[in-house]
This record gives structure tokens, C-alpha cells and sequence, in this order.
């Protein structure tokens, strides 16, 4: 996130491409800023329902136990994903869980992800291999230009998503829910 | 607070009495730990009346921004106050304010005071003079003993108050706006 409003795109890419990206990125003046692995737990409001509203609240979990919890407001349209983030940074996490959970909010999904983060003048790039959901680059940067310029650069035009992981994981709850579903039936 | 559950007793005292008592702390082996200034935000649940529910949600903010957000639950009865706590250190308040009212909470009250922390083996007493609401003596401690070993010290007995700052601020708000409204009907 570079400002209060976050402009990003993300792409689906081959997880056997990670190697070439990685020396696109070098090559062009990046440097690997950290590389860790990131568990997200999202919730639900026990007032409205959040995804519904393209709301999202999200507690981050490091390795360290350090993490962060992020409020995601709804996308504002536009060619790239614009949305308010607010954020507020935590030297334990286990803490926050509790008083969630006190609060009434319902853990609804957790996504793993081993995450590199590659930063560059005004633009950080990540690298993402999400358990069962594949890999990922997502562009962030100050300007759309900045992001089309990646763009081209790693050849990643026509291969943008514009789902959450979140709303990726979702799907693939309801599917494997059909696939037990079928294997019932069947 | 002592552990994830607190044993804590409060007094209301004159504000002259200050002086004295802490006279008394130090003669005692207490030492001032600390003196600040906190604003103390109260929140409503949009989902619950956590006020009915016995429940807090507080935004402490210090002086230097950095603060925390405390869940204190219901009151578990007994001759001293003990209820849950989960809290989190913040290094910034604002992002936390922000995501709060992000979620749908809203700010009902705010309580201002003077704080100083004297602490001694087991005990922290907390000496308050609070905006509107006068000057108070809490003690907290691993176990009852050492609450009334220093409620005898400081000859704080027969004068518990079991009034939290918020439903006192509350009852002071209801209260001058009955005043409001009795000099509009006069």
C-alpha cells in the first residue's frame, strides 16, 4: 500500500513462471524487500454481511506472530482496484483474535500464502503461491502508470483477475462442497 | 491489570486527599511508575447494547497517540471487581479509531483524567482525578489480600465505589441534561 488508497492489479501466472518473473523484476531495479509466509484470516460481521458489501476485515498472521489487522472498504471502480484500506499494525495477534472473537465477530475463511515482496522506485510488486489456489503477481504502485509499465514488462497483460483471495476461496469451498455433494450422490 | 483477569477494588476520595495517600504509597515501598494524561473512548456495539450486556469496548489514547484497545467483559461478581480483559498495545491510535468506526462502532462517551501508577510487589494503585467526575483511588492485585492490606493502609474502607468512569460519566450526562431541560421548562 503505498497511500490511503490503494491502486493494484493482480494476475494469475504459472507457478513454473515464478523463476523468470523474479529476474524480470531484478533486472529491472527491484529488490526482494522480505519473503515470509502470511496466514489471512477473514471475518464476518455479526451485523451485516461484509462480503455482500465488498467489505473485508481481515486479521494477517506472520511467522512471528506479529501481524496486522485491515479494514478493506468497497472497490471504487476504475480499470485497476482503488479502495480504502485502514490498518493498524500488531506486535502479537493473539490478542486481536481474542477480541474479535469477544466482539461477536466469526472467523470465515483462512487463506496461507508463501509471499515475496519485491519493491522498486513507487512500485512494490508480490509474489504469491496461495495454498490450493495457485500463483499470483500483484502490482501496486503510486500511479496507473507505474502499474502498466509492470505490466508490459512481465508480460502479464489479459492475465488480470480481479477477485480477492478471499472470494477465490470462497468459490472453491462451494465447489469442493458440490464435488463431496456429487461423490454422495453418485 | 495483573493477568487476563483482573482483581481490582475503586474509591472515590476528595481530591485533597491526594497528597496524603501518596505520601502514604511511598512510605509503603510503592514507587510512581508513571504520570499521563488518557482519554478514554467508549464504544456501543452496533449489534448489542454492550452497556445492558455489562461489556466495555475502550480506546485508550496517551498523550504520545499510541494507546489501546481494551474488551473488558461482564462482571463475575464476588466482594472485589473481576471481569475478563483482552487488550492491544497500540503504537498508533488514529488507524484504530478509524477502522472502529470502518466497522460500525460508535463512539458514546469519552473520559479524561490525570493518572498516576504507583506500583509495589503484586499491587498497582492507580490515583485518577477525572474530568467532572472527581478524584479516585483503584487498586489492583494477584489476590484480595493485597487489596486489603492496602485498603486498610490508606483507610479506604467503607468508601468502594463499584461505578465504572463510563456508567458514572453516563449518569452525569443524564443528569445535566435533566438541568437542560428543567432551565428550558423554568
Amino acid at each position: 500500500m503505498v497511500g490511503g488508497v490503494e491502486v493494484e492489479s493482480k494476475y494469475r501466472i504459472e507457478c513454473s513462471e515464478m523463476e523468470y518473473i523474479e529476474a524480470a523484476l531484478r533486472d529491472a531495479g527491484l529488490y526482494l524487500e522480505g519473503e515470509r509466509l502470511e496466514v489471512d484470516i477473514y471475518y464476518r460481521h455479526p451485523c451485516r454481511d461484509m462480503l455482500s458489501r465488498d467489505e473485508a476485515l481481515r486479521l494477517r498472521v506472520y511467522e512471528d506472530n506479529g501481524g496486522r489487522l485491515t479494514y478493506k472498504g468497497p472497490r471504487m471502480g476504475g480499470g485497476f482496484k482503488a479502495r480504502e484500506e485502514v490498518e493498524i499494525e500488531l506486535t502479537r495477534v493473539e490478542e486481536a483474535r481474542l477480541l474479535l472473537a469477544r466482539l461477536g465477530f466469526e472467523e470465515t475463511l483462512v487463506v496461507r500464502k508463501r509471499r515475496k515482496y519485491y519493491r522498486g522506485e513507487g512500485v512494490l510488486v508480490t509474489l504469491d503461491n496461495v495454498e490450493s489456489l495457485g500463483c499470483f503477481v500483484e502490482v501496486e504502485a503510486e500511479d496507473p502508470g507505474g502499474i502498466e509499465m509492470l505490466e508490459s514488462l512481465l508480460k502479464l497483460e489479459d492475465r488480470r483477475v480481479d477477485e480477492t483471495y478471499a472470494e477465490m476461496a470462497l468459490k472453491n469451498m462451494g465447489r469442493r462442497g458440490d464435488e463431496a455433494h456429487r461423490d454422495r450422490e453418485g
